[in-house]
């Protein structure tokens, strides 16, 4: 059955998934990018971004998770770019260069319309401006059987999350405190009724949570 | 060297300290009492309030630091009771019953005077109106060389930590939601300066975490 899933949504121990004044330069908030220490630290997300080297163990094992058997992916545009209102220009194609890591479809919630962008290695950009459920009607279409993603940023995980609307999660707790910024879990209300905490562990460099829904 | 230390603050896993709507019927708050389901399963905790049983490992490690060479305490007053404003009467001598599992002089932050209270058992309650350094200095006295703890609530810890008056912090992430409450970590700015977080661990019901203050 095919599911909607998040990984690796990583969360300072002050519960925040993005630090204050997240900019071009700083496109996690400052003091956000320590967040993903721990997943750079991995040979799974080292290889994703074809790079060499990185540890193998349990941070490895749960960031491998990330991209296995997801067909299609959701994100914000918060999280696709720093450009705030309409679209200016077609020239910002995302933060990944010209081959980004996705390799499949990648749905972006936006107020503002824009042709699809095929890119390098199988990733293509569509924008989508009629809703988050549209938006997962469409991924689903597209990942051709496989689970989809909700990949962020805070907003859009909790757009899908108050709907019920994702049924595995996997957030991380990092090390570190950013004191502001954007909260995983703000405004979320009775989470507890459909949401069940299945897996809690230790890895070498952050906690791993892994949630299921139940109802 | 004697040392300020704060033990088992558990929040949910959006990072409540307790739940919303503190009442006398609901201390910590709607759904609050799950917080520590975990607590209560140890043999330590059961054992410091006159219970038999509870289970030994790592969450009874985690539990048993609580109490360990601690000679006085501080809290704030709504952990003390759930009256606000000024005291009606000299009824209210705490949750706990007439012995308290304390043994210890506690002192309580309030902006309204009450004379001490005695307990059985070697729990003393005093009530200072004079501020978080006074109370501390004052509990530092009263704990003969020992270790002072902060117990809570949310706001008391803020204080402490907002100061860098605390040498030492466990703190617990337990697998329940709240959706609302009072934050443990909120409106703390620059905490990584001071702190380090320097013990991770995955117990049978929660997560542990140990900071230490490095500044």
């Amino acid at each position: 059955m095919q599911r909607v899933r998040a990984h690796a949504l990583t969360v300072s121990l002050d519960g925040f998934l993005a630090g204050p004044g997240q900019s071009k330069e700083t496109p996690l908030g400052v003091g956000g990018g320590d967040l993903h220490d721990w997943a750079w630290a991995t040979r799974s997300m080292r290889l994703l971004h074809g790079l060499e080297g990185g540890e193998e163990g349990v941070d490895n094992e749960w960031a491998s998770r990330h991209d296995d058997g997801i067909g299609a992916s959701i994100m914000g545009r918060n999280m696709f770019g720093p450009i705030r209102g309409p679209w200016q220009g077609d020239d910002w194609t995302g933060w990944w260069g010209d081959k980004p890591p996705f390799h499949h479809p990648v749905y972006i919630l936006t107020h503002h319309p824009r042709p699809s962008i095929e890119m390098e290695g199988g990733t293509s950009f569509h924008f989508v401006t009629t809703g988050v459920e549209e938006a997962l009607e469409r991924a689903r279409a597209a990942a051709r059987g496989q689970d989809v993603r909700i990949s962020g940023g805070a907003e859009t995980v909790q757009q899908y999350l108050s709907r019920r609307l994702i049924d595995e999660m996997h957030f991380v707790i990092a090390p570190v405190f950013l004191g502001d910024g954007a909260r995983l879990f703000e405004g979320l209300s009775r989470l507890q009724d459909s949401y069940e905490c299945v897996e809690r562990v230790a890895g070498e460099r952050a906690l791993h949570v892994r949630l299921r829904r139940v109802h």
